[in-house]
């Protein structure tokens, strides 16, 4: 081995300790925040909860026992992936039925459940187990309490909470999405020419997410005219017109990190109304987002925008939430809705995303991605937000 | 009105009576096959099924009352999505918390399990609700069984029988997502050049999708060489050498129904090694094929391509079962695995898609959509498979 070779495979070697620290760290940071008292385990289902822990997002259960590297249990056909791309853990595959196996292959024949409670007897678990219960279908739920008896504890909230803070390291896989984003935006906005249709703007956006090596972290709404109406349009066959409301909602994939963010166009001149819709919405946002500090109610910051739409006689079209967290997953917590129980924290980010929508008329929709920080917040993504 | 006003206005009357009566019918399948006696309503979870039903395929939940029409129940802000594509079925919006209405809403404030429970009880219904359990939550279950009480059964199995059984209705809308699928592997084969990367392919696949107003049934694989060894790989910045194995799996999705196909290139010249996989893996796809009929086990027809595979020392090496149903869902009614106690019936879609991974080497798998019938079945993707 010459002296470069050796520099080489050190820095390699020092790098990749470094990556699994974090993730080292995600995993002492969870059981010393858990709400319950003598958790000894955790049994997580959430693929993102496992991506979390172990940096494979595949993960059909994740194990995790105090001190110790994680246990990734994935079907069989997910081995080599898995043991490919886990960067903390180790992998074992699962096949419930009997089958010859390859050479290279550590696989389980038997039922899932019967593998976790192998593994946790193995490491001499004995105390509670803590479960993402909320991710679990009720058959599954069954059989896991069937398997390990009465020692299960519900940890979602806890996971969700650990999650909800990001990292330097995540903030910078987020801000590398929001880049491609932004990028498909402008794309988009440049598109947008008489008799283009829905469907071909989709097209650019899809093309600009996989240049850049990512993925649509939900399906992109793309929306012309009367289809604006609609929070949740498909991109159709509808062609742009003259004077059409364009509402485009797009988010990008990258590092297993989501960005999510909304723009409305207007193809041609506004009209008064929709000068006036289109205002009363900024307006909004602006009010939600200039309340948005470490230790205020969510509830409160949705309240701020529709107090704003209530004073332009609008709150009756806004028919949803104002925003959610983003993160591994396109709705993560906290949730930013009159209802919501949550109190922002430092650390966090969340879309504000206020809406009108008028039927068989259009609709209005502008959304961002916020950093949550002590006294104030910073707007993460940076497009132009007025073409009126 | 002039006389052809009155005779359109008339077409569209009958077609869309027609329409309905397709989707009525299906109810009163419904109602005739279950296997559990007494059940006077159901309680559907699955927006898969709900579509089943009523055409609608964002439906939260959805209440059949037998001989009834359907109730959709939708989250508020996919009140106006819903009225506007159920095709058959009156939509309630719903709303957890207290919130100005729009004029043209028909909204309810309150949980989603009350409003199940009043309608039902608006209804006269008295006896035992079916649910789609297994599509259900532990939580959101131990929710409505808390709302409704002990007059559960689960018809998930119902359900997804009904819906394997295609009508000539559905075999139509497959065949077009067939028909969309193949255009997209025609484009992709005809990618292939030295320095092509995998998204660029992937890229070109969305396109043909987008431009014939579908959309992805599922994650689109593109794998070159080694990465062909992963069966659930993603699309990378890998370019194409002389040499590689290329596989591509992909579907498209029209009118709610999905197509499923593979196809295993070689760019360049094949070496003697990867012949002989693939015709290894071409003759089980043939074998399992010929032995698909109605009355067949599903487990026999996967071992008929398992065989093929021993004979040439390759059954280590095919790391997932043969096959799956294929409808509104990707995966749905019947599995084909040797562990599947599920019968071959006319008029169901599977695949046959026998595959064969090498670790760091890659991959070859060759994946059909059959339909069932008396006697023999029908290959309903007719992409040729031999590229060798």
């Amino acid at each position: 081995m010459s002296i470069w070779d050796k520099v080489i495979f050190e820095l390699i070697f020092w790098f990749s300790m470094f990556v699994k620290n974090v993730f080292r760290r995600r995993v002492e940071s969870l059981f010393s925040k858990l709400s319950v008292e003598g958790v000894e385990a955790t049994v997580l289902v959430n693929p993102y909860n496992g991506f979390y822990f172990t940096g494979f997002d595949c993960a059909m259960v994740t194990i995790l026992v105090r001190a110790l590297e994680p246990v990734v249990i994935v079907p069989r056909l997910e081995y080599l992936r898995a043991k490919r791309e886990t960067v903390y853990g180790e992998v074992i595959g699962v096949n419930s039925y009997e089958v010859e196996l390859g050479p290279y292959e550590r696989v389980f024949i038997g039922k899932t459940w019967d593998l976790v409670k192998n593994i946790l007897n193995e490491y001499g678990v004995r105390g509670k187990i803590g479960v993402d219960r909320a991710n679990l279908k009720v058959d599954e739920y069954n059989k896991l309490v069937k398997t390990l008896g009465e020692k299960l504890v519900d940890i979602t909230k806890d996971v969700a909470s650990l999650r909800s803070i990001k990292s330097e390291e995540e903030l910078k896989a987020i801000k590398k999405a929001i880049e491609i984003a932004e990028e498909a935006m402008r794309k988009a906005s440049n598109c947008l020419e008489k008799g283009v249709t829905e469907e071909e703007v989709a097209i650019e956006i899809d093309k600009i997410f996989r240049l850049n090596h990512a993925d649509r972290s939900f399906n992109t709404i793309v929306a012309f005219g009367e289809n604006a109406a609609y929070p949740h349009a498909k991109p159709g066959k509808r062609e742009l017109k003259e004077g059409d409301l364009v509402i485009v909602d797009l988010g990008a994939r990258i590092y297993g990190y989501c960005s999510d963010m909304t723009r409305t166009f207007i193809y041609g001149r506004a009209s008064e109304k929709q000068s006036r819709i289109f205002n009363a919405v900024l307006e909004a946002q602006r009010a939600a987002i200039e309340s948005i500090k470490s230790g205020e109610k969510a509830a409160n910051v949705d309240r701020a925008a529709r107090e704003v739409l209530k004073k332009h006689g609008l709150t009756a079209y806004f028919n949803h939430g104002l925003g959610h967290g983003v993160g591994l997953e396109i709705h993560e917590q906290p949730t930013l809705n009159p209802a919501s129980k949550d109190t922002l924290l430092s650390g966090m980010v969340v879309t504000v995303e206020p809406g009108v929508y008028l039927e068989s008329y259009g609709g209005v929709r502008i959304e961002d991605m916020v950093l949550v920080m002590e006294g104030s917040c910073e707007i993460l993504t940076s497009f132009e937000r007025v073409f009126f």
